[in-house]
């Protein structure tokens, strides 16, 4: 598969660039594809050749999930190649071909065992491993086999990886059922001579949570298998297996697995899939099941011999399938416990719980049994106040339900028996906003964080809270593979995972397009969940930004249709699904908010157009009904219930808080009547106070400042509050007898039918240093003339002579204070002090950013348990980001920080960097000073985390502005420095300019 | 006329009721009626009898003028009776019936004069007075002539308006023409034996001014006339003529009067109009004549030898026609000089045009020209500043454009042989709110302020700005009538104007109705101005404010369409201009914001009735336009233009700030799509804030405190965010193991379609003292339960028997403090101390209450030159109101007191009065304190001026507050105390209940 191979080169690629530390991998033998679509050799052993095929030998015996797997397999093989494979126990007489596929487990195949004591087969590099395997060409391993490829697995599941791996290996996507992704059909399959491949997995579990599953889960499993019984939970399994992952917390909205259907706890454990219950439902009991056979109230402090053998129960109900046991109590329907913070109850309860344990268990040690300790939400707190458990009990450590980790093992804990884990979210039902429909978790977001868990060993259990498990294919696919070897994905080749995406899904061909879309939509709902997005969210004003995301956005949706129409037929269902549905969607959410606000500072303005852009919120609204009955419709005609029927049935439009609305609910339109006949208004470019209002309000229409360096024209908007058309005129009034010359507007008169751009600009030849100032005044219709104050300032620091001697004296150029701020992406930064141990780490595609702007973060990496030195003579020996600037006057300005949310993920320890301007003393700052559940709500909601103080610049021109590295865990992506002029937005401006001379300056 | 019946019988109760003070004035023959529509005996006089008529007697070489008026007379008298009088100039051979109609002016006709010569007439009450006339029955006059009505005027206008008050008296309306009021026909028409009526003016100069005349006259004049002519003033001096003014400032905004129409002047002159130009237009040339004729700039420090001819030029144009010149400069279209506040060069200014004067009118004295100087706006700062005129000048002083008077002349000012004068508006173009549309001055806030005027002798000029003339009918009849006679109205007899308006327009039958209907709609208009008006100014939630102001409109509108349908078809285009139209705009307007309202929470709240508040704002805004179309229609068959048409043109929906929109614009309105299937929302009474956003914001729903005195019922509004129906469920949850049995609600379940009211009441059995807290909680659709919260406050001073101790105690029954506050009307007091010269006044219908209060203000009334001893003890003695108050618990309150704003109109001196609670030390409060723009501003816009402190109350139960009288011009309107549950309102709530003991307590 092109993915792996692509990975691989990446990674090398990655420790070359990144002048990183890869924590030390287990030796695996690297793995470059295997499968050949044409023999390439006469030694090439023919799977399915143009002559003959292989044979599959399986032993009788060998575990019934690995025989499932098999058979799954020789079906793959079937849809690929046309050919079914036959599978024997054992060699017959008539061995046919002489090629055999044999595969099994070192603990159950006698096949196996006999080549191996026969000198035939080496499996020292997987035996006693967990869930290892090997898959390697042999020579005449047995009589009446001259080749044969053996897939070996330490274990069950590591023989069941090890099928799953040919299977992905030879075309077959594990999004095969789930996305409808066709297979890669070859008459013929070669397995290249000499191959050998040995992998195992670096996080022991590495599973999903399907959560939140009402309404579009729920609707459709209804639908398709009448409920959560073993038919549907079967197809999970099996994606799971194909992901390599083994772990898996049910469906418990209103449901509880292994109550639902018997078979479903049976089917999994024959299957391979190791099975819990969610971080708040112990003993491998749901939640619901209390519901449903409790007696009396879910407190312990008052029902605890009910509850106590309830819990006997779900011990007893699972003695004999591969579980692990959440140990602990929170309340039903995952809100705290009803007798709150009760340490001594809550120990009280793990105590009872682990005795369950030790007599369900009579003669294992308990400490074989895995066991879970989910520190979610408020129980985080018993720990941190000094609750414990058992050494042999997993910690499951959470993220703070936004995908930002909240704590990660320490140096003692990290020495714990059972470990620790990681519980993360991709979909999450709660405050400040729900967010439940379509993937918003960027993919380097996830590498950011995982890497991180893997840095501190959080490698006991992986879980990922997927919703309804269907729109979230994409972060699934790459979280699963990322906990299957986490050091894989680096900095340097995160970039290149959307691209082996794309090409296991569609092929090669568009795999650059398609990663681009993939990259596209997931980091603009990075930028803001859908679910949070307001009119207000993207500033129509400030800085552009509403109208740069929406041409992104555009640009994605017109390449994202122009792809789906250049596909062949069989591939367009799978990208709908993966690709097109959430690309149109995403831009249709953004449109309808985007219309919304247009609607709304229209109306204020009283302009014409307010009817239009109500009609255009009309319009996004019912497009992203369209989409959704398209998606909904998939694979079916007209007017049936299509194959995913239900699974976009999210509500996601008009979530006035946490909790869904009922149905999407329109943004309030705001429509009004134009007057007859024509009625001027005027607004200044950058703000929405428009004259004739501003009069009453007392405020002046001003353009934002001109200078020298930065932006050079600027737009008075003239338009028609009414229905038929009029004529303006404009002229330049100085004030006094001041000269007006050095501004220039682009017309004198005109017509305006909806709206005219009088453009202004400067003629710096004609203005006097410092601030120059005049007024554009317009006349239309109305009583007066409408008054835009413009402003230029003529910086000495800004005339060619001495930005001559600035750019002489810089290492680099320096980014320019022009329109009165600085903007400076943090991937900008010039990195100096890197070591093995402590660096700053460029990770492109982190942040914010717009896709055009090709930017990314600045990660701090120490070793886990690095504590800085935080004298200033030490910091400013620590790794360190430059930033030139140049500044057209001296001031008191204000920096801004812009860094990614971020917890405390070191009990005790703050996330610190340091700052300082030149050569000043820096200045430590702390994320978590001051950070209340206020501030969180707004990182998470903005995904963004700033830090803002203020920024003394004595002179003008060449400064430096140096940021320290201090803890782990801090993400910078961008710089803003008000110099008098930085409107207030969300993004923010894009990147200012580097100082560069122009010609004849 | 019954009207000057009922106001002579009026004016005699006035002076009992009000313990007053009536300035003295000069004594006139008591004015009964004295025309007859039957004879009562023989010896009445048969101007036009059963068989015999009068014929009209009047020198040929009398006034152009009074012919004029005579000859309007004649045919007044034609189309009252059907009979023309013919008219001589002497006795003929042949008498006739004998009876003669003998007019003339004491200074022209020498028929009056052979009568006083021969002893058959005594014209000493009205010799040599200004503008004095005289009527009565003289038997015998002359050779052939055995009884003669004499009509003797002291001077030519004394004569007109002898004329005028003739036809009056028989049954022609002054509005007859201006507003199609039909003349009361009767075949007959005596004159009672013994009249002898003799009248004279008080104010010198009387009149009204033209003004921001475009669209509405404009497009109306140029229809009908082509152009501001003489034939359109012909109508507007005859107006002035029969409501006996005098005086014209001349339509300027884009005219000029003497230049337009060369015969506009000449007619005025003989028809006995005094002309001037307006305030900002010196020299009898209008602002207009520079534009055409003007050299250079309207700068006389720049260009004063051009100026100095244009002024030339108007003083000769107008020496001998009667005229005021008015001196002094401004800049052109009623702004400020160009040159700032510059004395010196005004002092020169005027000097100028002195000597202009000086020359034009040389052999006569100056100060036998009248000139006036208007102290308008900025202009006053000259005044106060220093700068003087001489002392033959008129000081105009002005209002501050919104009917409250600035400034009155002081007691040496009284004493300049120029006199002073007022400039009044009924109309205005400016900041903070222009008002031109419909009349939005109640006559009760007139008649205070020109009181005041009177008191204090500004009685030279009074003139008022009418805007368009038309929609102003009923104030300036008002204005006009009391220029003529001040003292004619009092507190007493305020009241009865309107009907006497409505009686003489349309007779005695309905005359109490439609006073009420213009009493109704003027006063609501004076609440807050039309043009003032947003969705916001009357609050929704609020005291229940738009609600109740919205049922008394309702109830306006509903009689005046009824009573318009019952009256005889010649009244009824009278009764739309005058009645009806503004009365159905008023209500239009009022209820086209109050739907806006209605579409704005209810949008915020997501209601499905949202749209159809949309749908009324739609519908309101259509029906103002219809009700325009139909005043434009009167008098005309479908489709031509009528009468009137052009008249209502002004734009008054929409405007943002001072200027007019260009048309009427319509609210924006704000439509939802309301979800499928139920979406279910909650909100408590008196709150916009709806579950489920509450959740989000954080919020409480929270009902208003219930105490035993307050409000018994409160409701929580059940409301559906979707399509279908939903049902409910509510329950009473109390805190822990409190009880909630003393919380009862109406409904344990429900269903709601659109919104259901579910009630809340207390069982007073079953509480507990002090605060009770309880929640309602209700569940529907969606997810949880909204939570209301409930309190209760048992007061131990809201018990029976403490309530009977304090009933018992208190002379009248003291206010309750209720539901968080007490509001008390200042008509309520209890008002002790007043003398004849320093009194509390009550009047009936003045403030901002709705006519079902029957309520009014107090006003303080000292005499002009009253300086108050300001220690506490003489404060102590002045006239005071006291409002008993009943607390049910002692604290630290606020303290509202609405007043009417009011202006310094003694220069270095306050507007105050004095308060204290109980007998502590008066606490003095000046209007004037802290006064600023802002504050006027907010002052003109609400109409009321608020000063708000705090009261410390010491003790639970009974209370006395006193005010104080200090200084004049103080009108208290209303008393709010917030004792914790005073919402913000505009209005507030109404008065209080008394403490009154129910059956049972």
């Amino acid at each position: 598969m092109r993915w792996l191979r692509s990975v691989f080169v990446a990674a090398v690629f990655g420790l070359l660039c990144s002048g990183g530390l890869v924590l030390a991998a287990e030796p695996e033998v690297a793995a470059a594809p295997y499968v050949l679509t044409q023999a390439s050799s006469p030694a090439d052993f023919a799977l399915v050749g143009d002559k003959q095929q292989a044979q599959i030998l399986l032993d009788r015996h060998d575990h019934k999930g690995l025989q499932r797997a098999v058979a799954t397999l020789q079906q793959d093989i079937d849809k690929v190649t046309d050919r079914q494979l036959p599978v024997f126990h054992k060699v017959t007489a008539d061995a046919g071909s002489g090629l055999a596929l044999i595969i099994g487990s070192l603990d159950q195949s006698a096949l196996l065992k006999d080549l191996v004591q026969r000198g035939k087969l080496d499996v020292s590099a997987i035996q006693g491993r967990w869930e290892a395997f090997q898959i390697n060409l042999v020579q005449a391993p047995l009589p009446g086999i001259r080749q044969a490829l053996v897939i070996a697995g330490s274990d069950k599941r590591g023989a069941i990886f090890g099928v799953y791996d040919l299977a992905e290996q030879i075309g077959v996507s594990p999004w095969v059922w789930w996305a409808d992704v066709p297979v890669k059909t070859s008459k013929v399959l070669y397995i290249k001579a000499g191959t050998l491949k040995v992998d195992a997995p670096k996080v022991k579990y590495r599973g999903i949570f399907l959560n939140d599953e009402y309404p579009a889960l729920t609707s459709w499993v209804l639908q398709k298998y009448g409920g959560y019984n073993h038919k549907f939970y079967q197809q999970v399994f099996e994606l799971l297996l194909r992901l390599k992952a083994n772990f898996l917390w049910p469906a418990m909205w209103n449901n509880a697995f292994a109550d639902d259907d018997a078979k479903n706890a049976l089917l999994a454990d024959e299957m391979g899939i190791v099975m819990s219950t969610s971080h708040h439902e112990p003993m491998m009991r749901a939640d619901k099941e209390w519901n449903r056979y409790g007696k009396g109230p879910w407190e312990y402090s008052k029902n605890r011999d009910a509850i106590y053998q309830f819990w006997q129960q779900g011990a007893k109900r699972h003695k004999n399938l591969e579980s692990i046991f959440t140990l602990g109590m929170r309340g039903q329907e995952d809100e705290p416990m009803s007798e709150g913070e009760n340490i001594g109850l809550l120990e009280r309860i793990v105590a009872d719980q682990r005795q369950i344990l030790a007599e369900t268990f009579k003669g294992r040690g308990i400490s074989t049994v895995p066991q879970v300790w989910a520190l979610y939400k408020e129980v985080q707190g018993f720990y941190e106040r000094g609750m414990r458990v058992p050494d042999d009990v997993t910690l499951l450590w959470s993220d703070d339900n936004f995908g930002h980790l909240r704590r990660l093992p320490t140096f003692d804990e990290r020495s714990r028996s059972g470990g620790a884990g990681v519980y993360y979210h991709f979909d999450y039902v709660g405050g400040p906003r729900s967010y439940t429909w379509i993937n918003s978790t960027p993919i380097a977001k996830i590498w950011q964080q995982m890497d991180l868990a893997s840095r501190y060993q959080a490698n006991r259990i992986w879980i990922v809270n997927v919703g309804d498990l269907k729109p979230m294919e994409y972060p699934i696919d790459f979280f699963l593979r990322m906990a299957w070897n986490p050091t894989q994905f680096n900095a340097g080749n995160l970039e290149l995972y959307a691209r082996d995406f794309a090409a296991q899904q569609f092929g090669a061909e568009h795999a650059e397009e398609i990663a681009y879309l993939l990259e596209g939509y997931s980091r603009h709902n990075g930028r803001r969940r859908p679910e949070a997005m307001t009119a207000q969210s993207y500033p129509l004003l400030a800085n552009n930004e509403a109208a740069r995301v929406s041409r992104e956005l555009a640009d994605l949706a017109a390449r994202s249709t122009a792809l789906l129409a250049k596909l062949p037929q069989n591939q367009q269902d799978a990208f709908i699904q993966l690709v097109d549905h959430p690309v149109q969607a995403t831009q249709a959410l953004f449109e309808l908010y985007h219309a919304t606000a247009r609607n709304q500072v229209w109306a204020e303005q009283g302009r014409r157009e307010t009817n239009t852009a109500a009609a255009e919120v009309k319009r996004w609204f019912a497009r992203d009904a369209a989409l959704t009955a398209r998606y909904h419709q998939l694979g079916a005609p007209a007017g049936q219930p299509g194959r995913w029927d239900q699974l976009m049935a999210q509500p996601h439009i008009g979530l006035a808080y946490w909790r869904n609305p009922e149905a999407n609910t329109m943004p309030v339109v705001l429509t009004n009547q134009p007057i007859t006949p024509a009625d001027m208004g005027v607004v200044a470019e950058g703000s929405g106070t428009s004259w004739p209002q501003s009069d009453d309000l007392g405020q002046s229409l001003t353009l934002p400042r001109f200078d020298r360096l930065g932006t050079q024209q600027r737009v008075i908007e003239i338009f028609n509050r009414g229905s038929q058309p009029f004529s303006f005129a404009a002229k330049v009034v100085g004030a006094g007898k001041a000269a007006t010359d050095w501004l220039q507007i682009s017309a004198q008169q005109g017509e305006v039918a909806e709206s005219y751009p009088l453009r202004v600009s400067i003629d710096w030849r004609k203005t006097q240093p410092g601030l120059n100032q005049a007024e554009v005044w317009v006349k239309g219709t109305g009583y007066g003339w409408a008054k835009v104050k413009v402003t230029a300032l003529d910086s000495p620091a800004a005339q060619a002579p001495v930005l001559k001697a600035a750019l002489a004296s810089a290492a680099t150029a320096p980014f320019a204070d022009a329109d009165g701020y600085i903007a400076i992406n943090a991937s900008s930064a010039l990195v100096t002090g890197n070591t093995a141990e402590r660096y700053w780490q460029q990770v492109a595609g982190l942040g914010r950013f717009l896709m055009a702007e090709q930017a990314g973060s600045m990660v701090a990496v120490t070793l886990p348990d690095h504590l800085a030195d935080l004298s200033p003579a030490v910091i400013k020996q620590a790794p360190q980001l430059q930033f030139p600037l140049y500044f057209q006057q001296a001031g008191e300005f204000t920096l801004q920080l812009q860094l990614s949310p971020a917890l405390q993920i070191t009990p005790g320890r703050g996330v610190r960097l340091a700052l300082a301007l030149n050569d000043a003393a820096p200045q430590l700052l702390d994320l978590m000073a001051d950070y209340d559940d206020k501030l969180w709500q707004q990182s998470v909601l903005d995904n963004i985390r700033i830090l803002r103080m203020p920024l003394q610049v004595k002179t003008a021109g060449l400064h430096q502005l140096r940021v320290y590295l201090v803890d782990p865990a801090v993400v910078l992506q961008k710089i803003l420095i008000d110099t008098g002029g930085l409107a207030p937005g969300y993004l923010g401006p894009v990147q200012s300019r580097r100082l560069q001379l122009q010609q004849g300056q």
